[in-house]
């Protein structure tokens, strides 16, 4: 894996100026390309041993290109901020946007590989957190980014004399730290390490390219060329294409769904509701203020039927807590500059800290509810969100995080009895518009997007509660009541 | 996740009655188009609960399409045979060829569940078997296979029922084991398993279809149902596209590259060769005699370039062993039945026994190499072709298997002088063919894929050996010496 890149490879000087001006101008023009097209974002992933060149050739690019564009991640140790999200937060809220260059030294893989080399963790971890990793830029490829990673080597012997050398330079000498000699004392466990991480990683989406970084000249040219090549590549072919046809939904041999399995006529006489509001109320004030709580935060989603009483449920939650500890994200159609980006990255963003809770007013499930019905993404999109989206809230799950989804249910009638009763009261006019009456109209399809979603995306570790909302009262205490239990039972 | 299963869905028999004739009708047509065609194969996977109705699953299958196409797979403790090969070997084995249908009621997913259910492995180990299993399925998926994979749920209260019923009726007593109880005794664990391995391994590609298994007709209905959506789908559809560019080779900043950079100048006397030999076969002899050797296997591959001395290196090899002991496989164009296949189901069908040896003259890595060169296969088949090769050594490597890799290198000059010989002297006129001279030509691109395959494919588990082979003699030395230095580091 590392034998090109131990060969010493070299490039004279006199050659290198002769085709840096035609690399570079080749570079800025499918840079331009690149902005004005907007078409996809470029993730690119510097990395390898000390003293590799993997400063340099950060510089190096941002020399190159026009810096206006490329946006540099050092992505060291995380900061607090970070540390109170899941792991994959800050790398997330990182990503370039379509058009942009995103460069990260010290990526996903760093801290699981330097944890490995300090034998912090075995070898069935790292090949999960790899895993991890691929799925991750699996979803990102799929997505449309265009991902690249360096991984710049130095034989042993290289890498030695190369740390001396700068140490002996005054110009140098600050660069070479503690931590890099330490880290060479472990080389043969870091080159071990590294072909483990780059065979289970190298994918056809996302490939390791292996550079020799013992010659800062023939370092650059070759990682121009390579980052030319992919670019170019990618700018003169037709965008990529995937012909996996969707899901096929359960067949409907019986009139019986989830949805319609659903005891709509549960109610609740307005005494007991209002005692019973009152006392869960109460009980979700205690639970968020007990100390076990700041280990956790909540993550609750609210999804349904066009008027089935989301924000009414909702108001009654948020009614419990102290309005510092939680935030309502009412999700409607992404803005511009969340088009530029994965479909997930902008709920990433509103991950609650430790402590804290997000209630999400529709949220990811868009994806395979109304994307899928309107059309608005393609077969294989949808398809493949079930299985990012359990991958999403796994993370979640790992870091703590109790997420709660809870599907707002009521039969058509009852829609339709709301809708006109928006439409007459005058201060509720502005709940109803034309796209819920054509919403209506597809009512069959979103029940069967809806069931598919349960059944794909309701696991253990983030079930899908489902509403009986005909009676709005019985509706609001049944979420209350399921995020009492749902938090209890994970202090 | 398993919401719609326990919803107590049932069909009544007029229906039933009503729609098999027309259900069995169009599945058979499905069928003869898939035989017909032979354009892909068919892996059914049949799984789920005990009693959830997966042997009558197969029954059905059997009767409802025509059994002369369809292999059934049982699958249950690996026998001798198959234990003394890495775990997926079996699989390998059993998988159908394009235009049949394989069903597999055991498999790739059986053993880890049932271990991680009776707490013998791990969350991390089950991870990692799952992460396998999605690499595998994937890989099929991309050799054009159809992976449908059905899971059979009972609740609870119906699992016990049903095995209560079964026990009660003095034809059917016999089914119901001591295994069964146990397992129902588990079925929380059970469910909570299943919820993992379902979450992480459906896939767009390799979905699971989660189905009640409670009452026949609903259950075969849907079944049935899927299977003809699925199959109709696909032989209705134009063959999947993949429009992954290939992976670019590294560029060619100076002159350097790893074949070049080989000393073909080594060589040794014939006095010198002709002791080391003798020592050599001796120490290798021993070597593979040693009881610890009984605990591994060898797999040696040599590729090189035409008339590099394969052969002659290979009879060397062989001349120190035990004819029961090792087998040579020639590896030419794949047969029809290989064509019908996997690309590597023809090696894996030559994976060694504990205790034994397989040499391959030529290997799987015809994929990144001919098949490559010549246009035999996509960009993108080659292009995943690394990660999977690398995949398989692995799968070799844990088991034991000690996977020599050599690469036999001559320069262009000497390959003339070679090819010429063989022309002049009538017993060698059959080594040299049309298309050695064809290959000659394009010993540059050939050279670039070599440099690739070395690249991305030489890990610290399966490492490539490079072989100046301008001398023969001081080849074949490297060859045994490289053979014996590998296997005592094993022992």
């Amino acid at each position: 894996m590392f034998e090109s890149a131990e060969l010493g490879h070299t490039l004279d000087k006199k050659t290198f100026d002769k085709e840096l001006p035609g690399l570079r101008a080749a570079l800025l023009d499918a840079q331009y390309e690149l902005v004005e097209r907007r078409g996809f974002q470029v993730i690119l992933i510097v990395s390898g041993v000390d003293g590799g060149g993997r400063r340099e050739t950060v510089h190096r690019l941002n020399e190159w290109l026009d810096p206006r564009h490329i946006e540099t991640h050092g992505m060291g140790t995380p900061s607090d901020e970070e540390r109170e999200r899941p792991e994959m937060w800050r790398f997330w809220r990182a990503l370039p946007a379509k058009g942009k260059i995103g460069i990260f030294q010290g990526s996903w893989y760093s801290d699981p590989f330097i944890r490995k080399v300090y034998g912090k963790i075995k070898n069935a971890d790292l090949e999960e957190a790899m895993d991890r990793n691929v799925r991750f830029e699996k979803m990102l490829a799929d997505e449309g980014a265009l991902i690249i990673k360096f991984w710049f080597h130095l034989s042993k012997d290289r890498q030695e004399k190369r740390l001396k050398a700068l140490e002996k330079d005054p110009a140098t000498r600050w660069r070479v730290t503690e931590r890099d000699w330490r880290h060479f004392k472990l080389y043969d466990k870091f080159k071990k390490t590294a072909d483990r991480v780059l065979r289970l990683t190298s994918t056809a989406q996302a490939p390791w390219y292996i550079i020799d970084g013992s010659d800062e000249r023939y370092r650059s040219m070759t990682m121009g060329r390579i980052l030319l090549q992919v670019l170019r590549q990618r700018l003169d072919s037709p965008p990529p294409v995937h012909s996996i046809p969707g899901l096929p939904s359960l067949p409907r041999v019986d009139e019986n769904n989830l949805l319609r399995a659903l005891d709509l006529s549960l109610s609740v006489d307005k005494q007991t509701y209002n005692q019973k509001l009152e006392q869960l109320q109460g009980r979700l004030a205690m639970l968020v203020r007990d100390p076990r709580f700041q280990k956790h935060a909540v993550v609750a989603v609210f999804e349904g039927h066009d008027a089935a009483g989301k924000g009414g449920a909702i108001r009654r939650v948020t009614g419990a807590l102290d309005a510092r500890y939680y935030q309502v994200i009412p999700i409607a159609a992404p803005s511009e500059e969340a088009r530029a980006q994965p479909y997930l990255w902008r709920f990433w963003r509103q991950i609650p800290r430790r402590g804290h809770l997000a209630i999400f007013d529709r949220s990811w499930y868009g994806r395979v509810l109304v994307e899928r019905v309107e059309g608005y993404c393609t077969e294989y999109d949808w398809t493949r969100a079930y299985n990012e989206i359990n991958d999403f809230e796994a993370q979640l799950h790992q870091h703590g995080i109790i997420v709660c989804k809870f599907w707002l249910s009521i039969s058509k009638e009852e829609q339709l009895e709301r809708f006109k009763a928006r439409e007459k009261i005058a201060f509720k006019h502005f709940k109803i518009t034309e796209e819920d009456w054509r919403n209506r109209e597809k009512w069959d399809q979103y029940e069967q997007a809806v069931c598919d979603m349960v059944d794909r995306t309701s696991t253990d570790i983030a079930p899908w509660v489902l509403v009986e909302a005909e009676d709005k009262q019985f509706a609001r205490l049944k979420v209350l009541q399921t995020l009492c239990d749902r938090i209890k039972q994970a202090l």
